[in-house]
């Protein structure tokens, strides 16, 4: 077990923006042990007050979209034009199944991963799903009380993890690659509908002109979409990480973003009902937890659940039984 | 309360094709009196061998897209043309603020109502979307197992239950309005994408011109979506209640939708994984009814949902909080 520190040390360390201290803590929030819970949630109440005064920017995309080349580009950009003080965080389930991390290889973001201004942690490897959502929002808040002022969190656009950063950031973000087609079909339904704004990627040599005839067609069919509860009509841009072009507009539609939002109300709305929807979330996954883990349950769940596939008992009754166990 | 009957009784007269009894069982299903519910479950499962023989259709659209008149158009057309036993249910939790419901008037399927080969079915009235969704579904089982072959369920197109409706249905049709622009505002975001095919209503008269162009433009922003698990193409068409136009295309979608989901498995797949989706869901929803009633949770939940809504208290230390009360 790694070495842990008093609740008042790690907050001390985090709101002195001590990043070896912020390191220490996210470790510890993202710590399975059941007698490192309290400590984290120790930590985490103490800094919430810290916390919040940031912009969070969920960013995802197909494998190959150049995620972590746009990441940096960006990263650069709003640290160097935009004085931010960034730090990017990663979901990635999946990893529990390599072992490995979507941020783990941190030479993908050379210049950033050595820039001061800049923190990059990678996604926690073998957890589930939850667990993972979890720590990254814990770690979020951790940041900011460091004085993170942009908070990138990067997902890979194929899994179930868009819905989890969605409801954590305040602005989402799709990169498209142009030549719409195959590269389409790893992104999940629903995800284009999610998006605040669309960034073609790559739009550079003989790619800028089929990136800009994308964008026109992406601008008409999210034209076709619903307005969104925030007002916000979702924008699509060019961009190229590459030739380090795009990038203020991609920031300067974040920022009409944010200015439209805190104008009417919505930002602050939305940050509510986040926290409020991760309680009741957590809720429901402590209650699943608890009954999922009971002997009884784990002796005849597969049993009742083939019944229930094949037909053979209803879903309902099937519940009944299995909630009358425990 | 209404009067009660054996299991067997019920069971009896759905299976004799009684829609007398079969009405009886589903105010049975949709009764909320505890002493009703083993004796609906008893029920249930003793038709499962008997149900699932039918095509599901998910119905939506915004109020004003002309949802009552297709439906009996379409219905029609069904038992007319393609020999079908035709039950139509509704969803609709809306119905409990106005104490109405979709169906209730039934004077707007007059020549539906009133067909030998046909059941129409009120939405429920007073219940929650939970509520609603359980005794629909349960309310397909007993009319497939009474030989409804077609099962139609009807949704408003503006709440969460457009959700529910897909969990529950081989195939999901959305009507559109030509003139696309204000009426799409009404349609929430990603029901779209639940899309197995779109109709343009009212494409008769002057308005012919308006829903073929409205046909190709939707066409188009389909085809920018992923493709569906499926290996389905959503299909776009235009239709007229009014003209009887277009309806057999419908059909003949529905149709090939079918042809390829049998073919490659996904049609039995999709029936599984709901049936699964539904335990697992009454699972949550009975741990989650358990908890929200504890005395101590009534109690405490404001006070500490005000707290972590403000961010003065973490997400998860309030769940933790609460789950430890009970």
């Amino acid at each position: 077990m790694a070495k842990r520190f008093s609740a008042d040390k790690y907050v001390e360390g985090i709101l002195a923006g001590d990043r070896v201290m912020l390191s220490r803590a996210i470790t510890l929030v993202e710590s399975r042990l059941a007698s490192d819970l309290d400590l984290a949630q120790d930590v985490i109440n103490q800094v919430l007050p810290h916390a919040g005064k940031s912009v969070r920017i969920g960013i995802t995309g197909v494998p190959g979209v150049g995620k972590s080349t746009f990441i940096e580009a960006f990263g650069n950009y709003l640290i160097q034009a935009q004085n931010k003080k960034l730090a990017v965080l990663a979901i990635d389930p999946t990893s529990q199944r390599t072992g490995g991390s979507i941020l783990g290889d941190k030479t993908r973001m050379e210049s950033l991963s050595v820039n001061p201004q800049a923190y990059i942690r990678p996604s926690p490897a073998g957890k589930s799903l939850g667990g993972v959502t979890r720590s990254t929002r814990e770690s979020i808040i951790l940041c900011e009380a460091a004085g993170f002022d942009a908070i990138i969190v990067e997902t890979v656009g194929v899994g179930q993890s868009e819905t989890a950063v969605h409801a954590m950031v305040d602005f989402f973000l799709l990169l498209m690659l142009a030549g719409a087609g195959d590269e389409l079909q790893g992104i999940k339904r629903g995800i284009m509908e999610m998006a605040d704004a669309i960034a073609i990627t790559k739009a550079d040599g003989e790619n800028a002109m089929k990136a800009k005839a994308a964008r026109a067609e992406y601008q008409n069919a999210l034209h076709l979409y619903p307005v969104a509860a925030s007002g916000w009509l979702p924008k699509v841009s060019v961009c190229s990480a590459m030739e380090q072009t795009g990038l203020d507009t991609i920031w300067q539609t974040i920022d009409s973003y944010l200015e439209l939002t805190h104008q009417n109300g919505f930002f602050e709305k939305k940050r509510h009902d986040q926290n409020l929807q991760w309680m009741y979330e957590a809720i429901r996954q402590g209650l699943e937890d608890n009954f999922y883990a009971h002997q009884q349950v784990k002796d005849q769940l597969a049993g009742i659940a083939d019944e229930v596939k094949a037909g053979r008992k209803s879903a309902f009754a099937a519940a009944a039984e299995l909630l009358r166990l425990v």
